[in-house]
């Protein structure tokens, strides 16, 4: 036995609650290890000293490097304490506890170092969010979705369709996301994620100059209010943009630094290396490289009461669902603990929802900051399986059940997945027009677990490469749309609401190299097969095919898939 | 190469910011692996997809199961990313990123699955807390330190010394410790903490009836604001002991609770089954299975409220510097990040300590919560060292080793190590009346890492089991002490004091079964070896001998200690 690769913590992804009388136990152990079984030697955590009982944990899965044994566990007591009791195959039996890994364990001083449970607080229980159940989300960029023409803009600078450039003003508007809701409605969508709308002279609007005044290129408080409710008159929740860690440098404060340098009343609300501003040397932190986006100084309490006061007012006054948080890993996590406090206390389930593109743990498994991020691990993996073929079916696999054991299990059902955005190719792009891959990866988005994002024109077949070229504006001649992407992005989206995929447990299985995705609850599966390869044999679909897109086992031909309803007996 | 033994996560115990401008990086291997080079390729994180560099990660020290790697790096951008690259024995070179171990690695698309320290927030820093800095605490059970007999407590109901049994009030209190502040201070004591002082009948006063009272057996307002001053006056600071888990169930709410059921107005500030409590059937949460101690629901927003006034209270009115938390691993962490947020706001250092037996990694990690716990992970280990002999020299080292790793650097100067509590067995007992391995133990204490804290009596050689004999009268007559052990734990503190011990970086060594313990600075080393085994050959202790108790190479005589210091030449 691999004792180096045991994992397993107390009060982390290993060990938590899922509900107020159930925890989950995880345990990875070091793929086709010698072990035989795996059991939890375990009782309630007061009386754990003087007898215990043992429970069998399965092996559910494994990925290339770990098999992972799961239990869940309902309790009568609240407090679970327990130890590892691994019998290997030729039937040595080892302990693992806080103290590692030992031949025997003494359950009388259990209480130094058993794994627990220690008591299951509601308050703690990490919660899949009620409103992001069951949602299909449409991320719009505004200024190229549509233009509903009812005011003039003085500053559009091309004509709608031409080729746009990092400077172009197109010219779409909140008025005319509120006019296409009957589009977005008849796609199945019943989410929208906008890019910024704050003032700023900008398309993208990332650089905010007023938090306070919508962006006049997009429209005025009014059109925002009619949007919103709009949209909730239609079962629909909008997410706004919150770029909060860094502003224009015609934002008003830091102009006011620029102006008085240290004395500036303003002068802490940034990372200034000086008396005073100087653009040419730098002197200052700024997003990325860019001297035109100062950094937010959110370590200091009035900038972080200023940015929690505009948050409150656009949830108070305009009453949105929730916010994108952009750049939310370089901000410091105390700020998102108050930030999460105090709009909650505002609106419960408020959707917290970070960019965060790595492994987000710190962010999601505490319950303290994130209900959910931008889930671009997902997006990468799609990208090599897929589109570039980097990776085969198993490897595909392997990594979706790596990236799933990052998060305690309700944070997955969370998770904003997505495939194109406005900081990334888009997919058709990345899949060279390929479009059976283009479809394919779509039908994993809308069957995986979590959240689907679709990026506005996706469904048309929009392409553009990196930005500015993912910014292009949607075309609404439906003659110009490509119409099986559309079809089938409609089907997918249809059978998402359909399924209420989103309360499917999930389970991902690579086999004679296609990928086969199972949702399921206990009346039924809903099966995605996926075949890339050439090499397959033996697979055999079950149940009623749901949808199916250029797929074909008997012939070995590949980039197609398949889905399927199978209704268990019960 | 065994990749299932990497230990590596961003923003974690593996990744973190140190200072302003230093991270430390942590990598785990499987000990001995057939790896010869470990390498950050790594840089600026919005550079990273154009260029790295390599820095190399020195292995620094291992336990059984791993090879730990370990680098502190200054930063000029506090944004840093990177990927490790791992050469092994024969030359094969891997790369270990958040998408795992791969041939090869594209750095291109670096920014989807590098490592990363996101930004350096200074609020995000776990620092060393100021006021626990070169501290020698000293933890009273106050009804048997000492009687100052200015008021006459008629609830005495032994002489003092007599043995006690779980109903014995003794009769310290106080104005007993306030007195005997020159005997602590002439130990080389600059810290105390006591068992609960509020308003409860037992003698422990683990059970409130009401936390805005002093015990009567105590003494009342004036005493402790009396006794707070006078331990400020002489640089010592003061710890309570904050028992907010659950309460007598003579408190008022309970009471009330108990009277009108389900109506009463505080119905919800305990976990009730039903619409009235039953004692005969224990229809409520309570600590452990006492009926006597119902759990307050900290869940609940009113009894948060609550506790935070009761904490906040003898902050402001009586000055104190910190809280010791009882059963804190049962209370919700959202209701400690508040607790964190309201205390820290009226003072800055306030010492936020929680009795967390085990590993506390959510409690100390994210800086939310605590800024210590009692170190009981450490007592577990120097019991099967020292006292019964579970573990020799290298098993020992090796535990401790793993267990500085479960936390971030600078929490472990922040830990309160302790042998003897009124929890445990005292440490002379465990040791069976064995001075020599005592005083062993007792030196590993104060040459440790973290924040030492003696028990009341040990100091003297004062003996008992678990509750209640661990909590006998303390002995005044110092013709009853136990000199030796007397005079040694004066020279350790003294020790303690004069190194500031508490500054210095760690090593942790075994060798031909002596177990070499050095604390270093620039300057400096002091050395503790121990020796209980009877195979010592080779050994030769360097510098300057400060303190030795029974220790002898040369004729391998075991059960004995020795201290050297040795002055660095720079």
């Amino acid at each position: 036995m691999d004792k180096a690769a045991l994992r397993h913590k107390s009060d982390s992804i290993y060990s938590f609650a899922v509900s107020e009388d159930e925890v989950e136990i995880r345990l990875l152990t070091k793929k086709d290890d010698d072990i035989s079984k795996v059991e939890l030697v375990c009782n309630d955590k007061y009386s754990f000293h003087e007898c215990v009982k043992t429970l069998l944990m399965p092996k559910v899965c494994h990925d290339d490097t770990y098999d992972y044994y799961v239990r869940r566990i309902k309790l009568k007591d609240k407090r679970f304490a327990y130890v590892f009791k691994l019998t290997l195959q030729d039937d040595k039996v080892y302990y693992f506890s806080e103290s590692g890994v030992s031949e025997t364990y003494d359950i009388s001083k259990g209480f130094y170092d058993f794994f627990q449970v220690s008591f299951i607080n509601p308050l703690d229980i990490i919660k899949i969010n009620p409103i992001l159940q069951n949602r299909r989300f449409y991320q719009i960029f505004v200024d190229r979705f549509y233009d509903d023409k009812s005011k003039v803009n003085p500053r559009i600078n091309i004509s709608w369709g031409d080729k746009v450039t990092p400077k172009t003003i197109a010219g779409g508007n909140l008025r005319g996301v509120k006019q296409k809701l009957d589009y977005l409605l008849s796609l199945g969508i019943n989410a929208l994620y906008l890019t910024p709308i704050f003032k700023s002279y900008s398309n993208h609007k990332y650089d905010t100059i007023d938090y306070y005044q919508i962006s006049e290129d997009f429209g005025d408080e009014e059109d925002l209010s009619s949007l919103v409710k709009e949209l909730h008159r239609n079962d629909m929740i909008i997410l706004l943009d919150g770029v909060f860690n860094h502003v224009s440098d015609d934002f008003f404060a830091f102009k006011d630094v620029k102006e008085k340098g240290k004395v500036s009343k303003y002068y802490h609300w940034f990372f200034i290396d000086g008396e005073k501003v100087d653009e040419s040397k730098k002197n200052y932190e700024t997003f990325a490289s860019c001297p035109n986006l100062p950094r937010l100084n959110l370590n200091d309490e009035e900038v972080q009461d200023y940015i929690i006061e505009v948050a409150k007012h656009y949830v108070t006054k305009f009453n949105i669902d929730g916010f994108r948080l952009d750049v939310s890993d370089e901000i410091p996590h105390t700020f998102w603990l108050k930030f999460r406090f105090e709009l909650k206390k505002i609106k419960k389930d408020i959707v917290l929802l970070g960019e965060n593109w790595h492994n987000a743990h710190t962010y999601l498994n505490t319950g303290f900051e994130f209900d959910s991020i931008m889930n671009y691990a997902f997006t990468k993996e799609v990208l090599n399986y897929v589109a570039y073929e980097k990776s085969g079916a198993k490897t595909f696999k392997n990594r979706l059940i790596s990236n799933l054991f990052r998060y305690k299990r309700n944070v997955n059902y969370n998770l904003l997945n997505l495939l194109s955005s406005h900081d990334v190719d888009r997919f058709l792009e990345d899949c060279k027009h390929n479009v059976n891959r283009y479809l394919i990866a779509y039908a994993l988005l809308y069957t995986y677990i979590g959240v689907p994002c679709l990026y506005y024109g996706d469904e048309i077949g929009l392409d553009g490469g990196y930005d500015p070229y993912n910014r292009a504006c949607f075309i609404w001649d439906e003659n110009k749309w490509d119409k099986k992407i559309n079809e089938t992005i409609k089907s997918l989206l249809a059978l998402h609401k359909e399924e209420k995929m989103n309360e499917l447990e999930i389970n991902i299985i690579e086999k004679d190299g296609v990928l086969i995705l199972e949702r399921f609850n206990k009346n039924k599966v809903v099966t995605l097969y996926v075949n890339l390869s050439n090499k397959v044999k033996t697979i055999l679909p079950k149940g009623e095919i749901v949808l199916a897109n250029n797929f074909n086992f008997k012939n070995l031909l590949h980039e197609g898939f398949l889905i399927t309803k199978e209704v268990k007996k019960l």
